[in-house]
């Protein structure tokens, strides 16, 4: 029994007095002790040590307060999985130097037993959840499929892929192999985090609002909604694909259990698009935490009131920067808390 | 009197067999003899030397047959004219080494004489007038205040321009103030624009859309409206802010000519939100230059069946790629001159 179920009876749509509120990237960055421990440990070895996975992923629920866990791992795991060479570049993030733009390079792809290839995430969660105690539920995630072809054909990020997107509309059928790939992978590493013991799954499209609607719809929404439909049965599901405000309508007929949406779609438009009845979380603009705390405690109350406490989960528009004052990010979660309607 | 002024009737509301066609940065890296010029000149040397930005202003006319021309030139000469120190890093791009982001800092910006501070750009329109020789109309632009001041506060392109929006939120008087000195030089430079001799006038906000509804009205588009007070009685005025379809209800009733629209805002959800009466311009995918070209006119006369042949100009929807090979964005062109409704 969770000591705090309040994240998850939004997501059944139950009437609450105030939303919960966790944060994407909650584990990261702006807190002094990951960076301790990312002083003393790279990038993989942070995401494949169990240990410290989970002590990462409950650092914000001990120090900032949220009312879910979401675990500490990156959504470049799969791809890693699927023998696409990843690695961290100081100064340019993640770099993938056999990035894959031909059928020799897809051939080489595979879909892996995520069991074995990502036994490290599962047994992260299981010492996840013996640290949280049962105080809050846990959230595991994938990238989209989309995503990760953004950073397996482009090689790293980028401001508009457009490597990525050449690849798509140049090869299309390669495309379409190499996203079902991913696809398989990320259904059969999601239905193995349920079994390890997360609450719920939250699917990040972060590069979705690259493509323009129908693109969207052939590039990315179809492979997302064979994840929903593989998982809604087995655990909620919240679907984020950040500056895709126009794919709101179909989101919201996908059997997804939450949509996330980001700053840049208010709480008006996106209970309109959305159609007004399924969980919204969002949305607050994470450099809006680089305010004075009197107006983050403003502007959290003001986006509670036009969201609405019924069918809402408070978060961010997108992840926490590493910028932001701890005591801003716990200014931001206490507003939440204590909001009164 | 213009040869072809399809442009400009477009913008005056005609009703047209085929809407007019040009290309955001038609000017640029895609063409062959640009590159043999930029192989010679540096950057700099380019936007400010009056006969190589005019014969580069025309390399579009001559060689892909779009039916305006935008006079090669750069948003960041509004900076530099500011005594914002403003370079170009290989592999970076543009780089700022002097940010702005203290009161120190901003007591340094200058409003210049423009007439003075960016002769080049004026004789650069004389110039390019006579190679036009009345063909096509000429289109001159600035970069929306918002927009360089993300340059000028961040110091090189970003993401999430997280240093310019934590500028804004955490100083908003400095943010303020820089956003007002910006305004008044791109108001006092696009008017000296207009007395060389541009037919129009276009504002590029290419990062408003890292802003969310409110913060883009406070931080963006009030300076745009001062400057479209100031320009509209004496040019054709056309609005761009990429990203910010959420805005376009507002934009629409600015006194604008014209608006510019992304691809991820549809031609049925940007009629809808401008209000359906006001021309607008977009909003083909730049990345979709890369799709084989018979895809590309199939695409083409797609968009233009959508926005309709009324009220329309063809573009695409942000800055044609570098890598995009000059048949493909002929095809594109002729696909819209050849446009039978």
């Amino acid at each position: 029994m969770l000591k705090n179920d309040i994240f998850l009876r939004a997501l059944e749509g139950e009437a609450l007095d105030r939303p919960p509120v966790w944060m994407m990237r909650q584990a990261g960055r702006y807190l002094p002790d990951f960076m301790k421990l990312k002083a003393k440990y790279d990038f993989f070895t942070r995401c494949q040590t169990p240990e410290l996975a989970a002590a990462i992923t409950v650092m914000p629920i001990d120090q900032v307060g949220t009312d879910a866990a979401i675990l500490f791992s990156d959504i470049l795991v799969i791809p890693q999985a699927m023998d696409i060479t990843v690695e961290m570049k100081n100064g340019v993030g993640p770099w993938l130097p056999n990035p894959v733009r031909t059928a020799e390079d897809l051939a080489k792809v595979i879909v892996p037993d995520v069991e074995d290839r990502l036994h490290y995430v599962m047994e992260a969660i299981k010492q996840t959840k013996i640290l949280l105690d049962d105080r809050v539920p846990l959230i595991g995630f994938a990238g989209s499929p989309w995503t990760i072809l953004c950073y397996a054909v482009q090689g790293q990020g980028s401001k508009n892929f457009d490597l990525a997107k050449g690849f798509c509309f140049s090869q299309p059928a390669l495309a379409h192999e190499l996203l079902q790939k991913i696809t398989d992978t990320t259904i059969a590493y999601l239905k193995a985090k349920v079994r390890a013991g997360v609450d719920a799954v939250q699917l990040f499209d972060s590069w979705g609002g690259m493509l323009g609607e129908e693109d969207y719809q052939t590039f990315s929404w179809q492979y997302m909604q064979q994840i929903i439909d593989a998982l809604k049965d087995e655990t909620k599901v919240i679907a984020f694909a950040k500056g895709c405000w126009y794919a709101l309508p179909i989101m919201a007929r996908s059997g997804a259990h939450a949509l996330g949406v980001d700053w840049t779609c208010s709480a008006r438009n996106a209970r309109y698009l959305s159609g007004g009845q399924i969980p919204l979380q969002g949305n607050f603009d994470p450099s809006r935490l680089l305010s004075p705390i009197p107006e983050i405690e403003k502007l959290a109350h003001k986006m509670v009131s036009e969201f609405g406490t019924q069918n809402y989960i408070a978060n961010l528009g997108h992840g926490i920067l590493p910028n932001v004052p701890v005591d801003h990010a716990k200014a931001f979660v206490n507003a939440i808390k204590s909001y009164n309607s």
